[in-house]
Protein backbone atom coordinates (compact mmCIF):
# COMPACT_ATOMS: atom_id res chain seq x y z
CA UNK A 1 0.00 0.00 0.00
CA UNK A 2 1.93 2.90 -1.33
CA UNK A 3 2.09 6.09 0.50
CA UNK A 4 3.70 9.22 1.89
CA UNK A 5 4.45 10.04 5.63
CA UNK A 6 5.64 13.66 6.42
CA UNK A 7 7.84 14.30 9.23
CA UNK A 8 8.12 18.11 10.95
CA UNK A 9 9.82 19.42 14.04
CA UNK A 10 9.02 22.71 14.16
CA UNK A 11 11.61 24.98 16.62
CA UNK A 12 10.72 28.49 18.19
CA UNK A 13 7.06 28.93 17.64
CA UNK A 14 5.13 31.74 19.13
CA UNK A 15 3.95 31.01 22.39
CA UNK A 16 0.95 33.35 22.20
CA UNK A 17 -0.54 31.22 19.58
CA UNK A 18 -4.00 29.22 21.03
CA UNK A 19 -3.59 26.50 18.59
CA UNK A 20 -0.26 25.90 19.95
CA UNK A 21 -1.26 25.89 23.44
CA UNK A 22 -5.08 24.45 24.03
CA UNK A 23 -6.49 21.07 22.77
CA UNK A 24 -9.53 22.74 21.69
CA UNK A 25 -7.92 25.41 19.28
CA UNK A 26 -5.48 22.84 17.66
CA UNK A 27 -8.14 20.41 17.05
CA UNK A 28 -10.75 22.48 15.62
CA UNK A 29 -7.36 23.83 12.98
CA UNK A 30 -6.35 20.14 12.50
CA UNK A 31 -9.90 19.56 11.56
CA UNK A 32 -10.24 22.12 9.26
CA UNK A 33 -6.90 21.71 7.08
CA UNK A 34 -7.15 17.89 6.59
CA UNK A 35 -10.78 18.70 5.14
CA UNK A 36 -9.56 22.30 3.08
CA UNK A 37 -7.24 19.74 1.72
CA UNK A 38 -9.33 17.10 0.77
CA UNK A 39 -8.59 14.53 2.72
CA UNK A 40 -11.59 12.54 4.98
CA UNK A 41 -11.36 12.82 8.66
CA UNK A 42 -12.88 9.98 9.73
CA UNK A 43 -12.15 10.68 13.86
CA UNK A 44 -10.17 12.37 15.87
CA UNK A 45 -8.64 12.37 19.96
CA UNK A 46 -6.87 15.58 21.82
CA UNK A 47 -5.55 15.42 25.03
CA UNK A 48 -4.90 18.97 26.70
CA UNK A 49 -1.32 18.28 29.09
CA UNK A 50 -1.89 20.90 31.95
CA UNK A 51 -0.54 23.59 32.45
CA UNK A 52 -0.02 23.62 29.10
CA UNK A 53 0.86 21.28 25.58
CA UNK A 54 -1.36 19.38 23.66
CA UNK A 55 -1.12 15.88 21.67
CA UNK A 56 -3.61 14.72 19.07
CA UNK A 57 -4.52 12.78 16.02
CA UNK A 58 -6.93 12.84 13.47
CA UNK A 59 -7.76 9.53 11.51
CA UNK A 60 -8.14 10.19 8.46
CA UNK A 61 -9.68 7.85 5.36
CA UNK A 62 -6.06 8.26 4.12
CA UNK A 63 -3.90 7.61 7.35
CA UNK A 64 -3.64 9.89 10.07
CA UNK A 65 -2.35 13.10 11.06
CA UNK A 66 -0.20 13.07 14.61
CA UNK A 67 1.48 16.24 16.28
CA UNK A 68 2.32 16.83 19.94
CA UNK A 69 3.20 20.53 21.25
CA UNK A 70 5.94 21.40 23.82
CA UNK A 71 5.45 24.68 24.29
CA UNK A 72 7.43 25.64 26.79
CA UNK A 73 10.31 24.33 24.81
CA UNK A 74 8.35 26.37 21.55
CA UNK A 75 8.63 23.14 19.89
CA UNK A 76 5.90 20.87 17.58
CA UNK A 77 6.55 17.32 16.02
CA UNK A 78 4.29 16.58 13.12
CA UNK A 79 3.65 14.10 11.25
CA UNK A 80 0.87 13.87 8.32
CA UNK A 81 0.69 10.24 6.87
CA UNK A 82 -1.28 9.26 3.35
CA UNK A 83 -1.80 6.58 1.31
CA UNK A 84 -1.80 6.49 -2.08
CA UNK A 85 -4.39 3.73 -2.65
CA UNK A 86 -6.95 4.95 -5.70
CA UNK A 87 -4.76 8.43 -5.94
CA UNK A 88 -2.05 10.24 -5.10
CA UNK A 89 -2.68 12.13 -1.82
CA UNK A 90 0.68 13.55 -1.77
CA UNK A 91 -0.40 17.30 -3.12
CA UNK A 92 -3.12 16.88 -0.38
CA UNK A 93 -0.51 15.75 2.54
CA UNK A 94 1.89 18.77 1.81
CA UNK A 95 -1.23 21.18 1.64
CA UNK A 96 -2.03 19.89 5.36
CA UNK A 97 1.12 20.04 6.74
CA UNK A 98 1.83 23.84 5.15
CA UNK A 99 -1.20 24.99 6.52
CA UNK A 100 -0.44 24.03 10.55
CA UNK A 101 3.11 25.25 9.62
CA UNK A 102 1.51 28.61 8.39
CA UNK A 103 -0.58 28.87 12.06
CA UNK A 104 2.08 27.57 14.45
CA UNK A 105 5.01 30.06 12.63
CA UNK A 106 8.26 27.84 13.31
CA UNK A 107 10.94 30.13 13.31
CA UNK A 108 12.84 27.01 12.13
CA UNK A 109 11.87 23.81 10.55
CA UNK A 110 13.54 20.57 9.67
CA UNK A 111 11.40 18.39 7.38
CA UNK A 112 11.74 15.16 5.50
CA UNK A 113 9.26 12.75 3.62
CA UNK A 114 9.40 9.15 4.19
CA UNK A 115 7.99 6.31 1.59
CA UNK A 116 5.34 3.70 3.04
CA UNK A 117 4.32 0.53 1.53
CA UNK A 118 6.87 -0.34 -0.82
CA UNK A 119 6.24 -3.75 -2.59
CA UNK A 120 7.77 -6.33 -0.19
CA UNK A 121 9.93 -8.19 -3.20
CA UNK B 1 12.69 17.29 22.81
CA UNK B 2 14.36 14.24 22.18
CA UNK B 3 12.44 11.49 21.19
CA UNK B 4 12.88 7.70 18.77
CA UNK B 5 10.22 7.04 16.32
CA UNK B 6 9.83 3.58 15.27
CA UNK B 7 8.02 2.68 11.64
CA UNK B 8 7.28 -0.66 10.38
CA UNK B 9 5.73 -1.94 7.25
CA UNK B 10 4.27 -5.79 7.65
CA UNK B 11 3.68 -7.88 5.18
CA UNK B 12 1.90 -11.34 4.79
CA UNK B 13 -0.10 -10.83 8.40
CA UNK B 14 -2.90 -13.89 8.10
CA UNK B 15 -6.32 -12.72 7.42
CA UNK B 16 -7.98 -14.29 10.38
CA UNK B 17 -6.31 -12.75 13.33
CA UNK B 18 -9.21 -10.67 14.91
CA UNK B 19 -6.82 -7.93 15.57
CA UNK B 20 -5.92 -7.10 12.02
CA UNK B 21 -9.53 -7.00 10.71
CA UNK B 22 -11.77 -5.78 13.79
CA UNK B 23 -11.49 -1.96 15.51
CA UNK B 24 -12.62 -3.68 18.70
CA UNK B 25 -10.36 -6.10 18.70
CA UNK B 26 -7.26 -4.32 17.64
CA UNK B 27 -7.67 -1.55 20.47
CA UNK B 28 -7.86 -3.52 22.92
CA UNK B 29 -4.87 -5.05 21.67
CA UNK B 30 -3.15 -1.86 21.57
CA UNK B 31 -4.20 -0.27 24.81
CA UNK B 32 -2.99 -3.31 26.70
CA UNK B 33 0.20 -3.51 25.13
CA UNK B 34 0.94 0.13 25.48
CA UNK B 35 0.30 -0.19 29.55
CA UNK B 36 2.21 -3.50 29.69
CA UNK B 37 5.34 -1.84 28.46
CA UNK B 38 5.06 1.19 30.66
CA UNK B 39 3.75 3.76 28.39
CA UNK B 40 0.93 5.98 29.89
CA UNK B 41 -2.43 6.07 27.25
CA UNK B 42 -4.05 9.69 27.62
CA UNK B 43 -6.68 8.65 24.69
CA UNK B 44 -7.65 6.36 22.00
CA UNK B 45 -9.41 6.51 18.65
CA UNK B 46 -10.30 3.72 15.98
CA UNK B 47 -12.16 3.54 12.96
CA UNK B 48 -13.38 0.36 11.30
CA UNK B 49 -13.29 0.18 7.58
CA UNK B 50 -16.34 -2.01 5.80
CA UNK B 51 -15.89 -4.94 5.18
CA UNK B 52 -12.94 -4.95 7.21
CA UNK B 53 -9.61 -3.22 7.98
CA UNK B 54 -8.46 -0.95 10.65
CA UNK B 55 -7.40 2.92 11.19
CA UNK B 56 -6.07 3.25 15.09
CA UNK B 57 -4.43 5.62 17.03
CA UNK B 58 -3.55 5.54 20.89
CA UNK B 59 -2.07 8.76 22.45
CA UNK B 60 0.53 8.49 24.63
CA UNK B 61 1.80 10.85 27.69
CA UNK B 62 5.04 9.99 26.10
CA UNK B 63 3.60 10.92 22.01
CA UNK B 64 1.45 8.09 20.20
CA UNK B 65 1.57 4.65 18.36
CA UNK B 66 -0.39 4.48 15.22
CA UNK B 67 -1.54 1.78 13.44
CA UNK B 68 -3.32 1.13 9.86
CA UNK B 69 -4.19 -2.18 8.73
CA UNK B 70 -5.14 -3.77 4.82
CA UNK B 71 -6.05 -7.24 5.14
CA UNK B 72 -6.89 -7.01 1.71
CA UNK B 73 -3.15 -6.99 1.02
CA UNK B 74 -1.86 -8.42 4.36
CA UNK B 75 -0.65 -5.08 5.35
CA UNK B 76 0.04 -3.12 8.22
CA UNK B 77 2.03 -0.71 9.33
CA UNK B 78 2.98 0.94 12.39
CA UNK B 79 4.39 3.86 13.91
CA UNK B 80 5.25 4.15 17.88
CA UNK B 81 6.64 7.38 18.67
CA UNK B 82 8.19 8.20 22.00
CA UNK B 83 9.89 11.67 23.89
CA UNK B 84 11.77 11.30 26.12
CA UNK B 85 11.13 13.79 28.38
CA UNK B 86 12.58 12.76 31.61
CA UNK B 87 13.48 9.24 31.27
CA UNK B 88 14.65 6.96 28.06
CA UNK B 89 11.15 5.60 27.09
CA UNK B 90 12.89 3.52 23.93
CA UNK B 91 12.91 0.15 25.63
CA UNK B 92 9.19 0.69 26.41
CA UNK B 93 8.93 2.07 22.75
CA UNK B 94 10.52 -1.28 21.21
CA UNK B 95 8.70 -3.86 23.79
CA UNK B 96 4.85 -1.86 22.03
CA UNK B 97 6.16 -2.66 18.39
CA UNK B 98 7.33 -6.12 19.51
CA UNK B 99 4.18 -7.15 21.45
CA UNK B 100 1.83 -6.09 18.35
CA UNK B 101 4.04 -7.90 16.10
CA UNK B 102 3.37 -10.82 17.85
CA UNK B 103 -0.14 -10.52 17.05
CA UNK B 104 -0.29 -9.70 13.63
CA UNK B 105 2.16 -12.23 13.11
CA UNK B 106 3.54 -10.75 9.80
CA UNK B 107 5.55 -12.89 7.29
CA UNK B 108 8.30 -10.04 6.37
CA UNK B 109 8.84 -6.98 8.27
CA UNK B 110 10.42 -3.63 7.48
CA UNK B 111 11.42 -0.99 10.31
CA UNK B 112 13.50 1.37 11.04
CA UNK B 113 14.05 3.98 13.45
CA UNK B 114 14.06 8.04 13.16
CA UNK B 115 15.72 10.38 15.84
CA UNK B 116 12.82 13.27 16.55
CA UNK B 117 13.37 16.74 17.73
CA UNK B 118 17.23 17.12 18.16
CA UNK B 119 18.78 19.82 18.92
CA UNK B 120 18.44 22.55 16.51
CA UNK B 121 21.59 24.37 15.82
Amino acid sequence: MDGIHLLGEWYGCPADTPEFTRADALRKVCIDAAAAAGLTVVGERFFQFEPQGVTGTVLLAESHLAIHTWPEHGFVTIDVYVCNYMTDNTDKAERLFRALEAVLKPARALSHSIHRGGKDD
